[in-house]
């Protein structure tokens, strides 16, 4: 069984699109981070960091792994799963993923940040962000219209760590204008029901039916 | 033969301290960011991304890898060096690394920009990044405090990823004032010679004595 410490955020959504893809068992514990559950001694002590996504696997002396991109790596090797064991084809998945832990989750990061929540409004921080956000799209475009996914021919974690940043491009006030083949992929992941679960994790109980509607809605890439 | 694109920047020098402490041997080409050169077709054939580093392994029908975590872990992976075999362990090391990745690197770089080279003073946004520097040291000082080095009790390529940036705290205008853990680690990582050797990589052969001095100089961590 896997304990997944999570928050609905793409770094969150990355590692419960994993585990439906990997029909692995899992038990949702959904941290509050407005009331910044995540830097409570009871999480530092699975993530020292304090952010979220976090798992705890008990079927491994209750081992704990943090940062997504360790955890998708992590999952990946204990299951066979979405990495392949050819060891260039492997390196190539790891350089699609480091490309988004480096740059697409940290740059679209920051775009909303500026664009959303910052307490001034900062045009030239905004511009910044939003552009470099664009600029990795177009690096993404370029090679899905010579791949079928990021790392190649196979849909990997790669993927499934890049799509939910993507996949809200509109949030972010980043455009996707001419970019077919982003767009091919973000509507072509946007059917598996691995993904179509996963962002819905964890949705808070008590939410409406409307609420959830608009949760749903943000997975329609267009 | 390993060739390495590269410039003088942490993430560049990240794969030259690599390189040195695993005795490969390596051929630099160094590219002039100024000019662009990481942007032109004949880099971004090596790097879709068009950024440094990137290496290009002669040994192993010309593989590519770009992102400097996926070289680290290429690198460790073909000579099996500075990354342990234990699973666990071995976690333990890619967690660190995606840490460094995800959040060392991206928000150190964010503060260099906003306190060094935007076109405009920022306060507020040079505060947010500056802050997020300490609190992500204060996290590696709580770890340093319990381990010898970040991902444990070996030196692995998660040091070699985080001490790049972490050295230039002064240029981001970060303290590390009372966290004496990480500043041990910082001290004896300088006293590696690959270390030393690594962030001289590449110096322009044009440099007088004093300019050398100087990068030399920025190797004394306080």
């Amino acid at each position: 069984m896997i304990d997944l410490y999570t928050a609905a955020t793409p770094n969150g959504h990355k590692i419960s699109i994993a585990l439906e893809e990997m029909e692995l068992e899992y038990r949702v514990h959904a941290l509050d981070l407005m009331a910044a559950e995540q830097k409570q001694p009871e999480f530092t002590a699975v993530n020292p960091n304090g952010r979220i996504p976090a798992i705890i696997d008990t079927d491994n002396d209750n081992f704990s792994v943090f940062e997504s991109g360790a955890i998708l790596l992590y999952l990946a090797e204990k299951t066979g799963k979405f990495l392949p064991q050819d060891p260039k084809k492997r390196s190539q998945v790891i350089q699609w993923l480091m490309f988004q832990m480096g740059g697409v989750g940290p740059m679209m990061g920051q775009a909303n940040v500026f664009y959303r929540y910052f307490p001034e409004t900062i045009p030239s921080a905004i511009e910044r962000y939003q552009h470099e956000g664009r600029r990795l799209f177009e690096v993404m475009d370029n090679q899905l219209a010579k791949h079928a996914y990021l790392a190649g021919e196979e849909y990997t974690i790669a993927d499934m760590a890049t799509w939910p940043w993507v996949r809200i491009y509109e949030w972010s006030g980043i455009d996707i204008e001419g970019l077919s083949h982003l767009q091919r992929w973000l509507d072509e992941l946007a059917k598996r029901p691995a993904c179509q679960k996963g962002v819905l994790v964890p949705l808070p109980s008590d939410l409406t039916d409307e609420e959830r509607a608009v949760e749903i809605r943000k997975m329609v890439t267009r």
